[in-house]
């Protein structure tokens, strides 16, 4: 069984390539689901929403909600199903929250640690793989409709939360793959299933 | 400035209290807010909509959630408010989490203290007043349209939130004033105004 997360800004492909995943492992006879953060429970999508729809949180009262939303996952949908031997593939999980309120927002990351040990209490991804795309070329590639709170945030932040996660993957080196998300879509889809197939 | 905290299970009399000292310190001429948890912020009235809707939610969920709308309120209404010389009075706080999830729902007291210091980062009650009764009487004190999610809890649930409460307050009597809320309302808010007064 696998646990396997994808991690990046919004825009460097996250969705697609986890989707691409999904299929690839489904059709191969893998038993998967894919999942989200925040999202994926019923408290975690009304609390996506109370993110998405509310233009200024402090900082911390975001971290934790991202939290509770994430142990809500966790309890309710990843432990589960990795128990009943069902692979479990995320978009976002853990590092999101030490690259986006931690270096992007300037939160103490030993308290982000601490809490996501909290929430997670014992599980970790086998693997998280990075889609990393310098910040300048994001925007570009996302459409109007599916832009978030972070995409007004400037560049600075969004240079801040690359460097982030390229720290965090550096310290993890073998559960992180770290993939040019500039390559094309295809490419990256070979490389991921090279990585993951071993894995399962 | 004080800032001065109502605890007790809902039906017990506090938002009455709480609006009865508000208006004794405005008619007093003293400046003051009284505000609420789970509430008192744009995204805290959001969290408790959630929070009365769902049928169920992780405890670990809920204790985030709670602590997600504390941290908000604590940054922008009650540290704000004492900055500028404004007394705060709470219908519940932190020790409402300790009460509910730690000592009825059974989480961690530790974590549960460590997490209300991350988002009170140094700011505590100057008084709490506890308004404690039986378990068995809270029931019927309570109209059916104001119930919330603890209602159809069990009357052991109450008792423990109870004898939690019990606890902290020993732990602590300096900062505490523990009432007997079957009292006459009149007589409980005398008790209250009595021991407030020398504190602003």
């Amino acid at each position: 069984m696998a646990f396997i997360v994808f991690e990046g800004p919004d825009g460097a492909g996250k969705s697609s390539q986890a989707l691409a995943l999904l299929k690839q492992m489904e059709s191969t006879g893998y038993p998967v689901i894919l999942t989200r953060e925040p999202g994926g429970t019923p408290l975690g999508e009304s609390l996506r929403t109370v993110l998405k729809s509310s233009p200024a949180i402090e900082p911390l009262s975001e971290l934790l909600l991202f939290l509770a939303a994430r142990a809500e996952l966790v309890e309710t949908i990843i432990k589960p199903a990795l128990t009943n031997n069902i692979n479990v593939i995320s978009d976002r999980f853990t590092a999101s929250t030490l690259a986006y309120q931690g270096h992007g927002q300037g939160l103490n990351l030993t308290d982000i640690t601490r809490l996501n040990q909290l929430v997670c209490s014992g599980l970790s991804p086998d693997l998280t793989i990075l889609l990393d795309i310098p910040a300048d070329l994001i925007s570009s590639r996302k459409s109007k409709d599916t832009q978030d709170r972070y995409d007004s945030a400037s560049g600075a932040f969004h240079n801040k939360v690359r460097q982030g996660y390229l720290s965090i993957a550096s310290q993890e080196t073998s559960q992180w793959l770290v993939l040019d998300a500039t390559k094309p879509k295809a490419t990256l889809s070979e490389e991921i299933w090279t990585k993951i197939r071993p894995l399962l």
